[in-house]
């Protein structure tokens, strides 16, 4: 992972988990950090994300407090208590203002936070702060996440090279808004804080919104990004050459994570792009995309390694769009599987495609000029087990 | 199985199915009878769907001709010509008009009908026609269905007892709108037309559009009602005090069919009724009751016997309602789990009534008067096993 200039990351074991493996981390940025945030759009919202949601409101941050095996949600005020108290422990360790710490947390919904193991980790995790300790960070938020995801990119800016790295966490409960679990984009890059947003936005939307593996959305999900300005560039602004190009690796960086939560989405062994074009509006290629990339049936079908399009058709006719459905054409990859709504090549002749772990599905409803995409899992044995068991 | 007065039925192998089951199924009204039907919602409908629409509009019916194994649907032009052609053979062996019969047909999506084998199977069918022979209809129309479904029921009309006779089969492709694949309703009591179209929709609606096992919805959805009258009773009005009794009678028998479709749902396991109420209004409790019963976490955690409280608030959440996690009560069968929004009892003293096949699980949000149940199956490893390989 690239160090990223005035941050600073550990990851520890604080007996959370009852493994042993990592269950706490820690972000620290020197000086304090510009933030934006994006946060699960659940009614039910855990303890974090709420206290989360009024701290970004500040637009400042200097540390983000960390922890998976637990993801303090449905725990009342009790919950909320500890999440504060939580931050204002590491706070006064850091020695700066309780409103600049964010805390977050993945894990199981229900249970209150084990808070005299995290308040004795505090000091350890502290004395481990280091450049060298953001992919500790990204281990420490591992849950059912089989490798630890992060993404980084260099950006010229003023003549000298910025950076932006993003650390994320998620394989369960993704959704179809609002995907990952948790995902830390830190920057030294300085911009203004109204363009960080937007970038952030633009970027979340075209990346961890299009992601589908199960259709549930978590309690927890947060994107948080911190710019720390240590780069010293004059701030990029809205509308500046550089807002485009920031915002275009931006969302490379967040599409890379997307792409590894999906991979990683329990037990998935397929990764397909699900492209809907052709619509009279993007709304309707959304809705259908949405409803393909999320129908069991065809999710089964993909693990099943078997090209049934009629699942798809079926599929795409319930997402309550309009169309005609003599007048589809649906593509394995390049393959032309139907023309104008039935069959027009064997199936069997794609059949090496369903075999391959990413491909592309594509559906042109030939009525418009509009089109989406999402990228979906298929369900396994794998993550029925894993959903069953995790737990018990 | 009940005789039903003036209905004969036949169940035969005609080789659509590879494995020789019975495929091909005749349901023959000695004399003309009334027809209501309810098909599916999906844009993309299945050849004889598209006919039986038509065909339904006329509001008279004789003859069903079903088959399994094949659903001709996204079989575009040819389809719809098998499916009439198909109607016109029965209707011409038979003897009456070609409008007066209705094809149905569920099975493997985008394969065109094997003609030959089904017309040459027609002389046989009709040899077999008999007033016990509704069984053999019943055996015909499954397709992985592990039992056939039927149920019935007597009602006094004018001095004399009338039968309703159901059947019915699904256990896949079971949606939230528009639940099981095919299910034909035959009484000899004499209904208005207009009645007997409101029963039915009013039937369908508290039934099978309440079952939910994976959330598709099929391209073949149909139920169909006949009522021929041979009772000779005066016609049931709407508004009659016979209207009421007819309508709830057919509710329970729907409802049975709908309930034996989960029971059945491709490896189900549980058969949970998912209850909420305290809600402001019955769209949002019935939203909100969807989302709980369509939630991958909440079926895998039924399936693991995990009183996973925490999957269903999260369900909750993103079903579109706003309300106050913090008010939130929720029980399985009779026991409170979640006293506003917070766990009062702990998970282990409900596992005994997770290992039960059937149990309510009621969310209470107290914010209201309306209330709104679903009834959902788990998901199993079996239905993965069963859709993967499905066709392969």
């Amino acid at each position: 992972m690239i160090k990223i200039p005035g941050f600073l990351g550990c990851g520890i074991s604080s007996g959370i988990k009852r493994n042993g493996k990592k269950d706490l981390g820690l972000i620290f940025s020197t000086v304090t950090a510009k933030v934006a945030g994006v946060f699960t759009t659940n009614v039910v919202k855990a303890a974090p994300v709420i206290l989360g949601i009024e701290r970004v409101k500040g637009g400042r941050c200097q540390a983000i407090i960390v922890n998976s095996g637990n993801a303090n949600a449905c725990t009342g005020k009790k919950g909320l208590e500890d999440a504060i108290s939580t931050a204002r422990h590491v706070a006064n360790k850091l020695g700066i203002d309780e409103s600049l710490v964010i805390p977050s947390s993945t894990g199981v919904i229900g249970v209150p936070l084990p808070m005299v193991k995290i308040k004795n980790a505090i000091p350890e995790l502290i004395s481990k702060l280091s450049e060298d300790g953001l992919l500790d960070t990204t281990k420490a938020i591992m849950t059912t996440d089989k490798f630890p995801k992060f993404a980084s990119a260099q950006m010229k800016v003023d003549g000298k090279f910025g950076t932006i790295s993003a650390i994320g966490k998620g394989a369960g409960m993704i959704a179809p808004q609002m995907a990952t679990m948790l995902c830390f984009i830190l920057t030294d890059i300085n911009l203004d804080l109204k363009a960080q947003k937007l970038a952030l936005k633009n970027a979340v939307n075209n990346s961890f919104n299009r992601i589908i593996v199960d259709g549930d959305t978590s309690t927890n999900d947060t994107v948080l990004m911190l710019s720390n300005g240590v780069l010293e560039n004059k701030p990029i602004k809205d509308g500046d050459k550089n807002f485009r190009k920031f915002e275009r690796i931006l969302t490379q960086l967040t599409t890379e994570i997307a792409e590894m939560v999906v991979r990683d989405g329990e037990g998935a062994t397929k990764v397909v792009k699900i492209i809907v074009k052709g619509t009279r509006t993007e709304k309707d290629a959304e809705n259908i995309a949405r409803t393909i990339g999320s129908s069991l049936l065809v999710k089964t079908a993909l693990y099943g390694e078997d090209p049934n399009w009629g699942r798809v058709l079926a599929a795409a006719g319930r997402a309550g769009v309009k169309f005609d459905p003599l007048k589809v054409d649906l593509y394995y990859r390049n393959y032309k599987v139907v023309r104008n709504g039935i069959e027009i090549l064997d199936e069997s002749k794609v059949n090496h495609i369903l075999k391959q772990p990413n491909f592309p599905i594509t559906l042109d409803l030939k009525s418009g000029k509009s089109g989406f995409f999402v990228i979906a899992s298929d369900i396994t044995m794998d993550y029925l087990k894993l959903n069953a068991q995790y737990r018990t």
